[in-house]
């Protein structure tokens, strides 16, 4: 791979990175006018960049990110702006504290990590169609994404802005699956962390090379046996939900039919679950390490007076 | 803390850490005659050592190595090796083969890896003295046990010596807890793997400031909520078993009662079943990094032919 340039930031006890970009997006913000992206240093020997630093406070740093990367947008310098949310997410320093926010899409293009949550739909039943007891919702992601379109994923899922990750799969649990609050309150459980790099290809729907380092908090939501609730789409992201067992799950990541981080996500589950196995999986020790992966640039913090717990 | 010696292997592919030293044991190995320990080689400027690798096969690297530590045991060279055990333990390359074994007790000397297992055992059980349904077995290390005599500690748990680690659940299963073979292999389930490295302090009985990298399996046996199946003490490691609920345990942790690589992997067990959330615990991602660190050595390798899966 060609080496990267890293993005830093500067606080009172020295400089440290908050993403990593390729050779591309670097090229981009050289030809970008200063008037534009604001001022930028750069350490040849490092290949570190500093950027939107000069304004002092987190509105005013917003403000720049949201003229650089809308001049790009404008520009179309790169293919992934044309995924564009209008969702503001949040780039964090070493206490906890919002740098500057900056449009979803744009996150990618300078490799910052990004904050999710994901949830497996369950319930249990027991029947000669599975070994398994388990019978999983799987989402069939809108044709019309721009990214990944048509791939299968996890029940539900969905990047934070700024809320806890609980509030967070809450308003995903609605938007993307219909799943009432109350339901969501008295039995969704937040059990893992997966945390993991990737580098995008093509089916991104975007630039490929990208760098996302991701940290997903992970729920499992086991529904009455009876199935008397089903998730339904609700805002067009999803293009249906499939019950499906254990073994199906399998030979849809074996097909490649799933997005390849939802399935990392889901082979977290088969692992809490007791299916992936130190016997029945070689790899399993390096599948363990790899789905919980430091990343190395400071994130969130949550405080149990931000819920009123 | 002292900046420590590294013990290395050389494969065919290169040199590979396999153990972190205090200066008290190249102090011990330096004033050892060679014809006990056999050759070393030391390289200052990466202060790492060579040891048993003159000899050609495992068994005679094995045998060099018993050599060693016993005469270290006569000398009484270490107070670790007081609570020496009779058990050698494998130590790995990195095609998953095995170096050399190695009495458990002085493997610590060496801060090699060491591989295990813990289960917790519990029951489900609604009722007002705790606000979640876990009725945990927590038992209570033997008073005369050489390292953490009563301390609290997960169910039931134990080291790794040649076996997968489901068999060597089942069979600290049975020697700790007097639980049956059947009733673990119908119920018990592998879910998580805890990885980390601790410093041992005055608690360990033996030396401190020895480095102790470990991975654990982890497994989940719910046992009958009727409570119809108890684990009981058998081969005198456990002094007793008792049921406590979450709060007892949450209690007893931060009191210090609890051995504290123990505590590390009921707070996985807290984790995966949602009672430690990223809203009621403020280090709950620094939790979960931790508790998964990678191991800078070569592990085992378990293949689903070794146990006729």
């Amino acid at each position: 791979m060609e080496r990267l340039y890293t993005l830093v930031w500067q606080d009172e006890k020295g400089a440290f990175p908050i993403g990593y970009m390729p050779q591309a997006v670097y090229d981009a913000l050289i030809a970008t006018p200063v008037t534009v992206r604001g001022e930028m240093d750069f350490d040849r020997a490092t290949r570190s960049i500093k950027l939107f630093h000069k304004a002092s406070s987190e509105p005013e740093r917003t403000a720049l990110a949201a003229k650089l990367v809308s001049h790009w947008r404008e520009q179309q310098a790169f293919k992934i702006l044309k995924g564009w949310r209008n969702e503001p997410w949040p780039v964090y320093g070493r206490n906890g504290e919002i740098l500057f926010k900056m449009e979803r899409v744009a996150v990618g293009l300078f490799g910052m990590a990004r904050y999710g949550v994901h949830m497996h739909v369950f319930l249990m039943r027991e029947d000669d169609t599975s070994k398994y007891p388990f019978r999983i919702w799987v989402s069939k992601r809108s044709p019309t994404k721009s990214n990944y379109p048509g791939m299968l994923d996890n029940s539900v899922a969905g990047g934070l802005a700024e809320e806890t990750p609980l509030e967070g799969m809450i308003r995903e649990a609605d938007e993307e699956g219909s799943l009432p609050e109350d339901l969501m309150r008295s039995r969704v459980k937040c059990v893992s962390t997966v945390s993991y790099v990737y580098i995008t290809d093509p089916r991104s729907g975007g630039e490929s090379g990208l760098i996302y380092p991701e940290l997903q908090w992970v729920y499992d939501l086991e529904l009455p046996a009876d199935g008397s609730v089903v998730p339904t789409p609700k805002d067009g992201e999803v293009e249906n939900f499939k019950l499906h067992t254990v073994e199906d799950i399998q030979a849809q990541m074996a097909q490649g039919l799933w997005k390849p981080n939802c399935a990392v996500i889901m082979l977290d589950f088969l692992i809490r679950h007791g299916i992936l196995t130190p016997e029945n999986e070689p790899h399993y020790d390096e599948i363990q390490r790899r789905i919980h992966r430091r990343l190395p640039f400071p994130g969130p913090r949550y405080e149990a007076s931000q819920i009123g717990a």
